[in-house]
């Protein structure tokens, strides 16, 4: 049995912290700073995010992603308002029902094309407003880089957010993987813009953890007449922490000097290495190469239990025995070669 | 102007990380780990917490303290319950509506007394039950040590336990300074043991952000049937953190080699010492000394603002102009001296 | 043992429905009518209400009076936002908790005097506003008649508004008893407008089913800039009634030659006149003459159980032995003789 | 143009309530009478339901139809746990998201078939169950007949039972227009039961405004394990009417000499009738003759509108341009002339 990777591709959540994140958070630990963000640190990430988005925008950190995204919803939603979302969506099928638990709200999921939504989707449910019987369409989630792997061009988001603003709605993007989504699209603040602020997008869950942080998220309203309760919002959703110098300093660490986007490259160019080293193994069933950060394989029923025994991985889609291999900020060459190995070798045992 | 104290008084939450703590996190930063709990630090942890309460128990790391108390009694009500608690109590007055909101439950608050309740105050409502107007009274919820900075003794504890469950209610211990209560009742697990698994409570909130951690508290189910819901309600009040690895090696930090107590311990010694500072200073109303790591002296009303910019702490009761000033693990006797004498230059000056 | 009386003294909700209403009920059955409130009837009924309190309002029917309180509070209620009440109210004590568990909302319940809050206790809470610790107050509600039996006058209801609407806030008025009210303070839509629209109350719960209607209630918005929303509230919080125009119907009966307030005139002189009947017998402990149509007396313990048993009535505070007598629109003076009998009878017996 | 039928096809909630309906309204109004349930009416009432479904059961009457299964839903959900229903469903479509609201649960909505779900559908979700990210299947709730006027056989039924049990759920059965369904599979109490209590129904929502009642629904528990909260939950979701004589007088009236069948059979046969009148209609495309009391034909565009203003009915499918046509109790051969006549006179007028 061939040795199995160091670090594994069972998800960028599964890595470590980066050492400069790591070291950002010792340097922060210099005595007594106030709680809940009113420190030196929040004031200087909070800065960072008006310089990375190019406007003012407000700003609030978190405790993780769930937690960021049920505080987006929660300050953007109408009354009676409903989220329209993909059936595929984080918020719909991974947060065991926290939208609905916490904010009373129906998710209107419509089947994923590709992991994306298109405007027409939307359109669908434009005859439910005003109608009593019926939630009202209020908020568009939409995930970038979505949950299988794909992007939405800037154009496509603006096509939704024009749609969405048309009906009255706001736009959510879910950007726990934003890094990843910014690096395929160009790699600058320029390209980030491109898919959010500029093409209309109201507030955004900007991911920390899948990019080398530790821990912590921040939502940030590129609408700031959308923050206005945000700060009483964010403790009734139990999402504010109590020393967030230590999740500042670590998005500090990320923003300065662009880390943010260096992770994502990295993570990026590593699961195009991994595409290349295993598409052709039989029983292998891929795409074409990855946009991000992971792959979708479909493999053989009775390859996938050997497999993830010899080295952890999630299934993705168990109707159609699909997996995902997901490469992070830590994923070496040599890494790629093992696990490239192993499915080979097992494959070939079937 | 005297120079104001390095570590102020403020509260345990704006402390730092302790060294040991945050070597351990830095020690734990080694490649790849399962998320969401299943790693060997967390399975260490939980380990820990079972050595500690002398039996097994079933223990969730969660964010934060807001977290912790939603999760504990998500999981301890039934259909259409209610919580009894103090007035006082950080789940009614300082958690934003948090239990409300992702409850959906009411919090029955009776007058505290000295920041306690007494059984005869859960009593009282032992008439609501089997009456369908109204909730049905079903957690007790009390805090160890108390928003007020005092302690229920074990046998008060049990007292309590023992009502609350000859009415068919459950005990929830809100342990946000659960370390510094143990400290004062006698710095040992056995200690520990007597108000809380001894004395009948079921579930037990267990501090970690103020007593030297950078973030993470842990539910601890001494009644485990009442945690075969937990992983799932976890997630759904967004209190599952993805790397809980470095939450569950903070605890093993605290828990080996008892730092835990031996910070709340230099806390609440640091308490006594402010409290002999500054308990003859003219216009400081003081009780008499603390029994953990908190004063609420009352101010002349004009001295509070002018000491609050020199040095910051928080209002406790505005309608009697007390204030607290809170110790740490980290303060030392020459903040002690420093906050004093601030605390007399400014009296002085009135 | 003496004859109980035909028509006790329970609760005005324990009565039937007033001829008039019931056959408004029939001359309503005529063939179909759009459901969910487009029809005649509700068209008429709204334009009554509007006329009532002299300007345009918007008029919602719903089924119960919980659902009217729920729904008000609903579309009233700010993010984060806390209802502040006194403790003896109904949406506190008597909903079973349904307030807190459909808006997810805090009620801060201060202390009742004499059954009423007044605009000291909410300012009270003004220190909470913009603290992010804090559940933010954002409605107050008062109940006219209260649960006490007693009445604001329109001056203290204006006070009441002029300090909520100081500190931001909005004012529900639950008028389960608002015709027994009226009677009380002058007994014309003058009295009413004085108390309500005049005095600044927003949204009114306008109670029909105590006061000889079968079911339903109105939730009136003064305000109408609150009302937005209202229609699908209403659906979401279970309360939208399909035939709706045999609400409309009964409200109708009761408006039009003012029976609501012939009703409710006829309970308060009633009670009146078991007040009198009863307030010389021995062991029975009274305040002075009832401002509306309810007892509150405090008896002999060993009486509680044998009176109840004979003529069925209700605890009020089960810790003074206290309990509610009241009387209906349907209530005679021959109800009244054989009660005071029966209350004498088992008194002598003791 | 044609005169418009006496009575219209909107919906059976347009029609009237049924004279012997509205007798027994008159003759339960005698005096007094302890509210929210507790009178000789709803102890009646409660009897008819154990005879109809030949064995005791638990029944709670409630104000309507959403909050029947509010309050079902509501008191079968385990903690973290979902509802699988289509996407037809009422409580997915037609409820303004009153069960995401109330019951803080996600509904897992699957395409509807015809307006059924099968088994398969409900398997897809078991790989769900013990995962924490993901909501956990609970309960099943369909429709009977559906809301596109489908049915179920029994054996349809057991099998979604089976399946559901197997997996560790509970099914619901919304049956607003049970009465409907019951006379369509054979219209004695031996049907009722044979797709409910014998098919492993869990809980009923038992309609009745639909089939001649002013307003009243029953929740029906056939496993009366699941009943034990029901009272308390009632009250909390807004759905304990406080005269509760009058929903119950209404039940006895349908229930006793087979009112409720007589009702809903008269209905279908009026909808079978239709069907034949206006089958043949250029542009009206229908399927085969109802199983219940409705129609849902496609209808040219420019034909809906015109027709609609004449006599009005609602849209069922807009993307397919789809609407209802709905017999009830009291339609009459005569209407259904007249509403033929005036589709052939709009349709021939495009």
């Amino acid at each position: 049995m061939p040795t199995a990777p160091v670090h594994r591709f069972a998800s960028d959540n599964n890595a470590g912290v980066h050492p400069v994140v790591l070291d950002a958070i010792a340097r922060a630990n210099t005595g007594h700073a106030t709680a809940y963000g009113d420190d030196e640190w929040t004031l200087r990430a909070n800065g960072l995010f008006d310089e990375l988005f190019g406007r003012p925008v407000d700003t609030f950190m978190v405790w993780g992603g769930t937690g960021a995204n049920v505080l987006a919803l929660a300050t953007m939603l109408s009354p009676a308002g409903a989220v329209v979302c993909t059936d595929s969506s984080h918020i719909n099928v991974d947060e065991t029902g926290a939208p609905e638990r916490v904010l009373g709200a129906k998710l209107i999921d419509v089947p994923h094309r590709n992991g994306k939504l298109v405007p027409e989707q939307i359109e669908e449910f434009a005859h439910f407003r005003g109608v009593m019987h019926h939630v009202q369409p209020s908020v568009v989630s939409i995930t970038q880089s979505t949950e299988w792997g794909t992007l939405y061009s800037a154009d496509e988001i603006a096509a939704i957010c024009d749609t969405a603003h048309r009906l009255g709605m706001k736009v959510h993007l879910d950007g726990a993987r934003i890094a990843n989504a910014t690096v395929a699209l160009g790699g600058t603040a320029a390209a980030l813009r491109s898919f959010t602020v500029d093409a209309g997008v109201d507030v955004v869950s900007f991911g920390g953890a899948k990019n080398g942080m530790m821990h912590g998220e921040a939502v940030v309203y590129l609408d700031r007449s959308l923050s206005s309760s945000a700060q009483y919002v964010r403790k009734q959703v139990t999402q504010l922490p109590s020393k967030v110098r230590y999740i500042s300093a670590q998005f500090i660490a990320l923003l300065e000097d662009d880390l943010w986007l260096a992770n994502a490259r990295h993570a990026n160019d590593m699961a195009q290495v991994l595409h290349r080293a295993v598409c052709d193994i039989p029983g292998v069933r891929l795409a074409g190469p990855p946009a991000v950060n992971s792959l979708y394989p479909a493999l053989p029923p009775a390859l996938i239990e050997p497999l993830r025994d010899w080295s952890f991985f999630y299934d993705w889609d168990v109707h159609h025995h699909q997996v995902r291999w997901m490469t992070a900020w830590d994923t070496t060459p040599a890494d790629v070669d093992a696990f490239a190995q192993g499915v080979r070798h097992f494959s070939d045992a079937l």
